[in-house]
């Protein structure tokens, strides 16, 4: 891991963008810690680390604020990363549907996202590693938000993730369904009523499948983008019970 | 209005039992108060106020702790107030069908719940005319749990209610669907996604049925009666946002 850029931001947050094994990512820590720290890493849609910088920086202050350190890299085909043709191409296809008024198929959305989710995954958790041998970062991790699939595969196969809030408004491969009944840490569930990219019995039924003795879903009016100022406060009480 | 009882109970609570047109209330109070307060009506089953009286004093030292004052008045036909022959009834014709493992009949519903809504709503309102010429509370008004249906009359018919906190944990007659679309203010519905006693898919459906443009569906694990501790702290956040 390289660190290639730090400033301190307004609010006690320590920015530090770094590359690791080339992949970029941005590291958040508060200036303040006294002791190392329990970490979030924050997931994203495939739109680049540029792109969602906004965003990610206010989740990013709102884990500082509340005493974590956030994290984050770039996923796959995105950003500045190299462009990766299988899934253009699945992303092709899916605009191409939408535009048509077509329903998405099983195979479109399966092309879009399982290749995402394999090839993510490992770079989360090789991220993981170099994360906690930082000494400011202690543990334990919650994984929060971006692609729902990535967060089902690392709430299975990462046992150092202890809690996860998911957002369920992308497309959910058949298959993960079955996955999700693996999942047993605790989850809070992010739902937009009306998002328009996203089936909402589908949710609710993802929702109900997963195997975690604690979950909750929340869900809020809106579209999309309009998740409310609040339901980030609820996730972050939801991560205050869970890592702190 | 007159007292009958009043005690301070730790953590600067102010508890007071008083009688309205012979039905029997508490009312909580923040004994640290500077200026009129927000109050919450607490609502519950109409399983008597002795039966209710801890889970409402833990939801009244909650509602008092985040600045709010709380009361709550016997339902018609519950507790200490007269039987009431036509409720009596369709009890125990819920009871007989829940044994006898039969669904229950909208007729059940309807006769168990719309004379309920019909003579506690008025009683209520009557309740709130009184409260609210006391010099320690102010406003807004907030409207907790019980009866869904009854929750859903106040806050059509009561301008003074700002903000509902729902349990979507009782039967709901197929007419309060209707009236649900006339509802406009802020609501905070609660969901046992296993509740024994609840249609999960009319919960859901009585949720999107709600007419208010702000309306947040919290779904926990577990029964009826098993609503997590957390879950009454973000129905806090939620009054505190808007009646505070």
């Amino acid at each position: 891991m390289r660190f290639t850029s730090e400033q301190v931001l307004d609010g006690g947050v320590l920015e530090r963008e770094f590359t690791l094994d080339e992949i970029p990512g941005i590291l958040w820590t508060p200036t303040s810690a006294s002791a190392p720290v329990p970490l979030i890493l924050l997931g994203h849609p495939p739109l680049g680390l540029h792109t969602m910088y906004p965003r990610l920086l206010a989740r990013a202050r709102h884990s500082v604020a509340q005493g974590f350190a956030a994290a984050t890299i770039e996923l796959p085909g995105s950003g500045d990363r190299p462009r990766w043709a299988a899934v253009e191409q699945a992303r092709a296809d899916l605009r191409r549907a939408v535009k048509a008024g077509e329903p998405v198929s099983d195979e479109i959305i399966d092309a879009l996202v399982l290749p995402l989710v394999e090839k993510a995954v490992p770079e989360w958790q090789a991220a993981l590693d170099v994360l906690l041998t930082l000494p400011e970062i202690g543990g334990p991790v919650g994984y929060s938000g971006g692609v729902i699939s990535i967060g089902i595969r690392l709430a299975v196969v990462e046992p150092r993730i202890v809690a996860a809030g998911l957002f369920a408004g992308s497309f959910v491969p058949r298959i993960m369904f079955e996955e999700a009944r693996h999942v047993t840490i605790p989850l809070h569930v992010l739902l937009q009523w009306d998002d328009e990219n996203n089936d909402r019995q589908a949710a609710l039924d993802l929702f109900d499948a997963f195997g975690s003795k604690e979950k909750t879903l929340l869900a809020n009016m809106g579209g999309h983008t309009g998740v409310p100022h609040y339901a980030a406060e609820d996730a972050m009480g939801f991560f205050t019970r869970h890592l702190h």
